[in-house]
């Protein structure tokens, strides 16, 4: 099998969500692995002057509108959250905790879940409680998660993360690299797919 | 026939060049016809606080390597201009002179020979006199096109469209309307032809 996939995220972000839905299955198709890296796009725009899209004088509104349709298009499961957007540290640390403590397969399942949280069911995954009783669902015990999202090594996890993905050049979600090459948004799946087959565009 | 598209381009964008080759082929497939509207996006940028893509830090690196990825992808000639971005005042006149003076197709025909200029053979078309030797190269008067694009009720004329453009929600390039569904981006040329098709998405 050739090196996984790098899938970088923010749970705030209705695109990294759509590509979460997809991303598994469109590297198994490559005979690929992917390592999901949770990251937060608030610290990343202090870099780039960017700013959330729902923010943005007449690209907000549009955005909103391309969120829905682009679900619809694609067939994804899509709710406007009623609090949009907001801090995604306790849902990425989660994640990070649950790699530590139960492995990868275990945190991927965690991150869809906390995504179909968010996007689906409108629960408010910036609130630790909320994130604890989504952990607790696939399992986790609720208060160890609520402790391992506030302890010294998530957080230090958490923002070498964050460091990481930005000295490798990402700026938005989802976003991928796959053998050196960057793939930005979920309009570039497309691209992404026609790399991986032929190792070239 | 049903009512045509409005299409908005910038001339130094390079997904405004990709959809420019496209929009007409895309839309006489559906029986439409479409309306060109040249602007200038950094008119618009200071309402929505957008900036070229080239310079925003981590994004216009990615965006350079994007812009010949998605050439190739889509099999569209494509060269990275030697200066860009440019200033697209001159080429966005010269298209609305031309439709005063010779009507639309016209326009259109120079529009794209404008873009294809810039962005293959690399011809700065932010210079009055390149412009000028581009609309000789149809068959226009050089001196007239050159005095046409100083003129007030030309400059009146851009400065109308911009506005109209942004009163309509328009904040980026690629941009069209369709039955009043707006669709940004030459990512979005998918979406834009189901919709077409069926009439929603």
């Amino acid at each position: 099998m050739a090196a996984p996939l790098d899938f970088y995220f923010d749970f705030s972000s209705p695109y990294g969500y759509f590509g979460s839905t997809r991303i598994d299955d469109l590297a198994a198709r490559h005979d690929r692995a992917v390592n999901w890296h949770p990251i937060l796009l608030g610290v990343v725009f202090k870099t780039t002057g960017g700013a959330p899209l729902a923010e943005i004088p007449l690209k907000g509104e549009y955005s909103l509108h391309d969120f829905a349709r682009t679900a619809r298009f694609r067939q994804i499961a899509y709710r406007q959250p009623p609090v949009f957007p907001v801090s995604t540290q306790a849902a990425a640390r989660a994640v990070l905790w649950a790699r530590t403590e139960a492995g990868t397969a275990k945190s991927v399942e965690l991150a869809k879940a906390l995504y179909r949280a968010y996007f689906v069911d409108g629960i408010n995954i910036s609130e630790a409680a909320e994130v604890a009783k989504i952990g607790a669902s696939l399992g986790f015990d609720p208060a160890a998660l609520g402790e391992g999202i506030t302890s010294a090594p998530i957080k230090d996890a958490l923002r070498s993360e964050v460091e990481q993905a930005m000295q490798r050049g990402v700026f938005g979600s989802p976003f991928v690299i796959a053998d050196g090459e960057s793939f930005w948004g979920f309009d570039r799946f497309e691209q992404l797919d026609y790399f991986l087959k032929n190792g070239k565009i």
